[in-house]
């Protein structure tokens, strides 16, 4: 009999107290949309009240058709010493017209006496009093134990305390939170178990946050303690370190620990939930993300990536399909033979495993990466070094030289660029000169309008990413530069590199590479 | 009595199998160095013959002082059915001359029989042979088992014979290797504490990677079930989704399980560390890494910042001071002017809180943020705008205008860079010319000539460190690029920033404010 599981997302909350994170009402809507649709069962919208973004959003929220998921709508108990029904936030809470709605309340005698400056005594009658009045207006209760951990280890006795107001207020769940996130596993545990004995049939939930790096452990410790609801983020947005990320707690939940989640079917859109998520908050998605990340699946070392090739288990905890991700090689100075062979079959190159050309391709390839190239993300420039060492290619364009200068004037406050190319194409001498704000852009355009008569094709292509990286930073202005170069052509997307210690030559060798792949490819 | 636990650091090695992650020999030497100042006992180097920087990193690095670090040279076991004094790569590792040596042996007979291809036998043979060989020659010996944990699951009984076979070889430790990083923290507990009553007075280390994301809390569970070794990376470097990452691991053993770690005494440059190491890699450092990131104690909810300000410890799991890190409340106007004001003072200048200009000096500072510039490491241009605001100073010269040009003959295969700077000088209009490989040198050469005969300390300034990061890199060509650089002269460094879509305009923006800071201090 599998353990039931439901899962409780606070990005549209939580998640956007964290450092650089920010939804309009248009994402939370969409991202609501999204997360409904996986089958996450609780989605905790924001703090009525608290700004008028999350206003915004409870007002909107009515008109999406959810299939499942119930919306819930956050904030604290009553203020100390009035009635509930006095009390201006617990109203806001009612007109956000949610199912369900969960309220935080002390448990940590520091912070009632410190922080809310209140007695012992009426601390447990606002958890009890808030809780009912929020039931008897028929509502889903869920109380948040604020500093759970921390208020439990100081004091046991009013800890429990605090969770028997909420039961007897009628609390659904008690969701218990690690909120500055500093418990480690073993704690966290007896203290989950600890509470599940204590509360008996009223669910109990967790809530951990990332500070210590063990966002994830903690919350599945909790449901092996007991608890059958997590709370958490998608990407662990949220303050600070951020909240446990929800994106490694519902694959392990279902793949390692045999859970039953509701979202379960779906495991296979996680990548896709993960990634609009960043694309809503406007984040770079973190390709080190377990499961769902770019990289979580991409081999570099000669040995693992030649392993798995042969046993394709042998080198990845779980099928990355699962959870909507794919296996990746990359290209490094660590790779061998093996790698290669599977890098040319990746690019469509037929090549003979037992060729000798190969090793003398080897050690050019590492000699070049130690010169400061790196092939990871230029699968283009990769290709023709390894088609010009097989003798397979030819190339479109010979170059003879090109020029660049930079001329900055500072009365007229203005700088310009003018590249001038020389190439042999076909036979034929093209000398082309153009211009442009920065070096780059001015050869660019010259390189095209020497290949342009020839080849009216070079003209489709867009240069739609372009990284610069010093290596060696150390030596100053004659440090090795690494020049990184994405381009796009309809469907077909293909990356450069070029590096010197002259940055100019290093975007040349990237634009180059770009252009005589796209001429090798007609 | 405190566990005493040793910190076996793998960034240099298995930290480099990380997407994006590359270490030139130069920055592996000053991690290493760094690393033994720190206090971790063992750094893994490399894998010698794996690839030219790794041998040439075994041949330099006995010329650093180490004060405590032992430097380990990373391999396999011998190749199946030869005797292990004519395994090559073996040979290697004795050449590299270390005090230590780690060899890693399957345990899981899915690899020994279908990646390896050899038999059950044969394995326990190369495993025992191997060690011993290594011991002869008077090595301390790591014995890494690869996929010890699926191996374990597998077939327990033929993992503890891989491992019987390192002891009677005469292994100094073993470590149980999750190559996978598939094992959660129940099962990793159990398996570990079971190879500790098997392996008796022979140590046992862990090492675990964190594609489910407990990398952190698998390898505490490893030192709670008697493991008193850990192996992992800075910032948690690795292949996939990293190796578990010691900066959290380090913090955790020390200030939450008690143990006793010799690094411990310096646990406040851990922040230090963390930046020096993304420094190295040229990498993004993670701002939500825990205890060690910009973010870990940062404040966002006006509830926690307010919080925080009443109890400070409410809302912090450690003091940030014992890592080295610091509380950040996020910005409002009001920090931002005090900001300014202790950056001020910081600097040595005088400025009056009341002054009406500080307010028109934050609009255009965040003008120029928003304008791609950066001013953390860029103290001089953050001086020079600052005190140019308040009119504070005159520039010791007027630029009129530069020119830069770059020239490449594909026959002769060579490039050069021509400069010319036109500026006024002491009211002497100084035009100059120089010529270098890189641009940025010619401009840096000519620059220094117009300025020499006035200020002939111009000449005394070194260039130590230049940086270019591409912002918005989706614009392709025409992405607004930053350039950072750092100067010294005799003791003092100081850094400045230039942002522009020209990367030569940035350049010069940077060189034009390290020169115009030396000369306004004179």
């Amino acid at each position: 009999m599998k353990q039931k599981v439901f899962i409780y997302d606070t990005t549209l909350r939580d998640g956007t107290q964290g450092e650089g994170i920010s939804l309009t009402v248009a994402s939370k809507l969409r991202l609501a949309q999204k997360m409904d649709d996986f089958g996450v069962d609780f989605i905790e919208g924001g703090w009525p009240g608290s700004n008028p973004r999350d206003m915004a959003f409870f007002e909107q929220v009515s008109s999406l058709e959810l299939k499942h998921a119930k919306i819930s709508a956050f904030g604290s108990t009553r203020r100390a010493n009035i009635r509930a029904e006095d009390d201006n936030q617990l109203k806001l809470l009612l007109d956000a017209k949610t199912p369900c709605v969960t309220i935080f309340g002390k448990t940590w005698l520091l912070h009632v006496e410190q922080v809310i400056k209140t007695t012992a005594e009426e601390n447990l009658k606002m958890i009890k009093e808030s809780v009912e009045f929020l039931k008897k207006n028929g509502r889903i209760v869920i109380y948040d134990a604020e500093h759970f951990f921390d208020g439990f280890k100081d004091n046991r006795e009013y800890a429990l305390k605090t969770l028997r107001a909420a039961i007897d207020g009628g609390a659904d769940y008690l969701c218990l939170c690690d909120t500055n996130g500093g418990t480690l596993v073993e704690e966290f545990k007896s203290i989950v178990k600890d509470v599940c004995d204590f509360s008996k049939d009223v669910p109990v939930a967790v809530h951990c946050h990332n500070d210590s790096g063990v966002g994830v452990a903690v919350s599945l410790a909790g449901v092996q303690a007991g608890a059958s609801m997590v709370q958490g983020t998608l990407n662990g947005f949220g303050e600070r370190n951020g909240n446990a990320n929800l994106c490694s707690i519902i694959p392990n939940l279902v793949l390692k620990l045999n859970c039953d989640l509701n979202c379960a079917p779906n495991l296979s859109k996680l990548r896709d939930l993960s990634l609009f998520a960043d694309e809503m908050a406007n984040a770079r998605s973190d390709s080190r993300q377990p499961y769902v990340g770019a990289s979580s699946f991409a081999h570099k070392g000669g040995v693992h990536a030649d392993a798995a090739n042969k046993v394709k288990r042998s080198y990845e905890h779980i099928s990355p399909e699962l959870v909507g991700n794919k296996t990746r090689v990359l290209v490094s100075d660590m790779s061998g033979r093996a790698l290669v062979m599977m890098k040319a079959k990746e690019l469509g190159m037929e090549i003979d495993a037992k060729d000798p050309k190969i090793k003398d391709f080897l050690d050019e390839l590492k000699q070049l990466e130690f010169n400061g190239y790196g092939y990871e993300a230029a699968d283009a420039s990769f290709k023709l070094l390894l088609a010009k060492f097989l003798k397979k290619t030819k190339p479109a364009f010979a170059v003879h030289n090109y020029r660049v200068m930079v001329e900055r004037d500072q009365f007229k406050e203005i700088t310009r660029s003018e590249a001038t190319v020389k190439l042999e194409v076909n036979g034929v001498l093209e000398h082309m000169v153009a211009e442009a704000h920065g070096p780059v852009g001015a050869l660019d355009l010259a390189f095209r309008k020497a290949l342009v008569r020839h080849y009216p094709q070079i003209m489709d292509i867009d240069l739609i990413d372009f990284k610069v990286r010093v290596l060696d930073s150390g030596l100053g202005a004659n440090a090795v530069v690494r020049v990184q170069a994405e381009f796009k052509d309809g469907d077909s997307i293909w990356g450069t590199v070029g590096a010197s210690d002259n940055v100019i030559e290093a975007a040349w060798e990237a634009l180059r590479d770009a252009f005589e792949y796209k001429l090798m490819n007609i």
